[in-house]
């Protein structure tokens, strides 16, 4: 059998895309993760890694100090040199309950790495509806929202029709029995009568930041 | 073979549940429904036909004058002489949409002929949340509320985090694609984070207009 | 990236549902559940702990020595001085097999924290249904029945068939193949035939005894 | 393209089960199923057809008067000449509602056709069990009872814990929602925790009545 | 039974989001339709109603004959007076079949009708990607991407690896067998591996084009 | 909360339904199963456990030295004094493959436990047809067939169409991907063209033993 | 609104995979298959249609009067000019049922139409098994299999397991309730123990008949 | 109970299809594989195994010295002696992503056991597309392809649009959320809108691998 490399860097998705590749460590070995991370850093391609565990982290820290790990998302990043300044506008993260925050914090931290200015808002599910329109005006300053919630998944629609920006649905595997790891907040958000949702896949925190920072680059020169 | 009768006629349901049978009619033939319906006033049982089609209802006002129906949501009932009065509770039945008002007006003239004074509040939906809180102390009044909506079915975990007393909640069929014939808005209720909310079968009006009465007669004499 | 508190307690809960915030641990690490369940009893707040593992348990004595544990079902409970009296109507649970029992201990014992008497009765499953008959009495003397079943989950259908309360029924994930995990008994719960019956979510104890407490008291002054 | 017949009718099928092959009508032409039909009579093969549209039954009516045609169920059949004797024993058909007929007679007929003695007993379903009780004397002289139920489908597993013998369990679809179609019920039958029951697939009145008949004549010379 | 009126006019919802309520006429009669667009004419409100039948195009032609109707989509708008000037950005709607057409369109109107400018790019599915490659140019003119597919949906996933702006993904029902009503393309797109996707129900063009709107809306003054 | 007995025993059940209480060790502690077998034991009932673990047989094993346990299925049995004698007829029970074979054991332990004599053919899987046509005058031999098999489920529709008795099928959970747990087998199985089969539980040998043994014994005096 | 053509005629798709466009009916207007087909015969591309109506038939006779068209299947084709000369080797395209000639057909007219010699056989399902051994001869003449069947789908593992060429499976939706409109059927055929089967989608005849004239066509030179 | 031996090792399958029996040695026992595998080996066949653990590998390397295996996809394989000549054609395996890299050397590895010469190329998914056209000449000298894609799986569609081959498409379990466990793979690649693709259960690279090689050796003397 003749094989190729196991991994191949996209190094020109910054040129179509706008932003380097991102690894996503959860299928990959510690040993493929940590070998894709030291290339791209050879290659001086910023690195944002998802689902990283805290032995891949602490490997990556010997040959790269000025990394960045949070325990409790698994994202571990180094920021590339000579970053741009932030975008003029705020994305506000908000979920429902406390067991959503390792999702949540996936989300804040991949949009302030893509370069927006960040507010983290949680504990504000629909249960104690009060709470969310305490926090009402923050979330208002916001160019983008990320809606982050299990079980039900109601907030995504409640606050779509509170607010005038789009607003980006994660659904959670938070729950058990009925919520089928996510399913059911999932589907909730889909069928959301509120216009001005659109939806990731369940536990994407990555890829709502990520949508989330490219709206809120909209426009920007 | 030796066959016996299509229908036997739970004459003893009283005595045990404390109700009379109810006629569902969607899987009969109206011929087997008109039996049925006819039968049960010879035996000067209350009768509460459900799903009835508008041929049924005619063939029964040649029997029953008194019978009352209501096309839009099938409901068909012949009222019990001697009725005893209304219970000191009332009973709330909130609906998302005005798609949802079949199933509402199934609930509302259940629990209604069951003996309960009903408010029936329609189109509040959580995409415009403020039209809920506009009838919240309308709905605060109410011994047992019934909170109906398809699509996501956010509406019943909403109002149960405002309210004191029960909530029963009924997923509609309302919607297409990932709402699945209601399944999105089933496990949505089923999911809620707010307690005080019990679910019944999709578009299940009946159901929790039943419910709903047996809960406001609770402690009553 | 701003962040805010990863919980807020919802203080004013008990004023708009009359009853305090509880505290569902599965999702929350021990030290965020042992955080909150301190700060709840700093505000003098009644705590409702459920999905308890015993290590929280522990740490939760150290602080507050009149907490009460229940191992089998991870219920841990720190009542509120000055509790109101029992409400004059009873609740049963009833389970249909012996591995609904953390299920049904979960039921009982919210129920009864919030204020209901209750009566628990296992292992009464329809294969011999006799046993249910035996027990009957015991039954119709509740307000409000809390039906508790896996597996095929029949329980609930022929209780609501032989009593004039109604019956919050619990789908049990007990079973193995095509339960799919108290998918069977779900299904079955919400399609039952008989009226009477509203369903909470698989193994959703917490839910069924506080929604049958809720029933219990209404009325009450 | 070279094609051969649309349909090879299985003649040793007698040899090798003891009944001849059955003609499923449901996906083919009225064409299609007359032509079989009459082959099968030429060739002196009992005939037994099922989900018979009414005007198939009036074309096979010109070429074989003497055959039997239920509208209600669709069970279409001829007879073959010296018919051995029946079984011994009885086979019971029971059926949940007066919307279970179809299926209930399909079954019937089936069993009565292969040879068996059978007795029909509908509207016994769960919600009012004592209707079931009034008639388990009659049930208990079968041999085999075939339990046929909607909805949650709970009937067969009830049956099978009063009775000694297998109980062939047939899910149907009537009902709505969350019946999915029938699959409530199967779901519900498969998990039954009484052992002595087997199921066939939803609407399967025929299966379960060529199974009952198979066990009715089990040990019979 | 005291019963409200069967829908309530959202007057309010611009000020909170910026745009009138639609109306989504699937579920509701012709003449709840009608009536509800006559109401919002007369508060001077811009219509934009979805799936809407020819019949109630002709009735609102009759009262308001400046509406638009396009049959393929179902779309019936009414401008408002004074509508303001065009977003300085481009919505590129991409449909990878001729039978994506409706949905396509009902979100190429909604976008418009919001005030962006759209291109409409139909028949560029991935079987012949080069189609995609021809057309590359113009959509990278684009702020915002609808990208529509049924069967595989695989088109979403190739067009955000090649694109710097968020891409808006509609799954829909065309297909047959294992399309399961859309519900495959729904998961492809979900699951897309390239970011800057996120996803809306199945066949619902108006919430992408809403939020496509939304987004080239982003830091306009 | 009064709370009664954990567990129980069915001891009439035997009247019923001509066999004693099984227990279903699965959702059961150890010190649960143990006391329940104890009870049984002490009141003269046969005993048969299935799902029993290496530690319950150790523990039953110390008061019941007569007790016997097969470790690949989890069968755990003691039998009554003065067992009748074995029925006439013969269970065959017909395993797909290797991986089927504790599920098979278990049908076999169990229809022997209850008075049939079983022969138990392993390996015949519809890959290698011929084996099974090797071994087709041993299962014609049978009064019953429990056929097992997992993945795609064919051999109990490949034995009905060439046997004369009536064949119950179990699906196991053996395989992976789309096999969903045993689902895909499933579906198979009650799809069946053959007629003659009847369907339990995914991985329920005793079920199918249970039956096939009551089939075997039909017509028995 | 800028839009551009309804249909793109893949022209360059010959050159790609050696074939031209399909043209797919179901989900296009009879106009738009029309026009699609009128451009291809402009462009001397040979042409062929599926699930093509008798009204299109009708109208592309007009001005194609050397097309063809098979009712039962849908197919409608009209070949080449200068057609090359057939495979050497042979498709068997075997169908389990009379009810799944349609889709046998539209896999044997495309297998055809692309080269290959076919020949077609039906009715050789596995409940009479011998019918398919009769035929076995046959089948193993061909350098490629399309076996096809609804229900429980079993055929084609038991094919696999008996040639030593490539099988290609077809589910079918014929069959009815927990076959699932082919589900049961799939997913059978995708968990077939024996090696040498693909799969496509549910009644996607058109599919395996393509990718079996593929497979005969190699090592062509 | 008269019990058989545990395993019938099909030792006329290379007759009937070429090949030997394949071990699967997922849901068999490290004692009950090294049987098998000790058995095949005494009897001359040649020997592939799939799915094996470690400690197999080395139980086998003490009676078969020349086995080979490989740890990542847990392949293990005694070539048989005098092993026919590779094939004229090669198969191209091409993989999405790093973490389907087990899938694609199983693949990989049973096509070039079974004579095929391989080319295995990995990491070129969809969201980088350019990464596929680089390396589309080596795809397009292969007589089949076998795609391998987790999550969306739109890189079989993409493929068969570019090659004039069949093209075997392996859904894979990576992914999570929506992914449901390969489910989304496997349903975007049935419906796959380009012809010439066959699918192949989840995670199943050695039924693809199979699959290509017989494709690969068609017309082959």
């Amino acid at each position: 059998m003749r094989a190729h490399d196991f991994a191949v860097v996209d190094s020109r998705r910054s040129e179509r895309t706008g932003y380097a590749e991102v690894v996503y460590c959860a299928g990959k070995t510690v040993d493929q993760a940590e070998a894709i991370i030291k290339k791209m850093r050879e290659e001086n391609l910023p690195v944002l890694a998802t689902r990283a565990v805290k032995d891949l982290a602490g490997r990556v820290a010997v040959f790269a100090p000025e990394a960045q790990y949070d325990e409790l998302s698994g994202v571990l990043s180094i920021a590339a040199a000579g970053k741009q300044p932030p975008a003029r506008g705020l994305v506000a993260v908000v979920a429902a309950g406390t067991s959503d925050l390792p999702v949540a914090r996936e989300a804040a931290l991949t949009a302030e790495f893509l370069g927006s200015r960040v507010e983290l808002i949680a504990d504000v599910g629909i249960a104690g509806i009060h709470r969310l329109f305490d926090r009402l005006n923050d979330i208002r300053r916001a160019r983008a929202v990320v809606a982050i919630a299990g079980m039900e998944g109601a907030l995504a629609g409640v606050i779509a029709g509170l607010v005038a920006v789009p607003v980006i649905a994660v659904p959670t595997s938070v729950g058990y029995g009925a919520s089928f790891g996510g399913l059911a907040a999932l589907l909730s958000m889909l069928n959301s009568c509120a216009p001005g949702i659109s939806v990731v896949n369940i536990d994407n925190g990555f890829g709502a930041g990520y949508q989330a920072n490219l709206i809120n680059q909209t426009g920007e020169p």
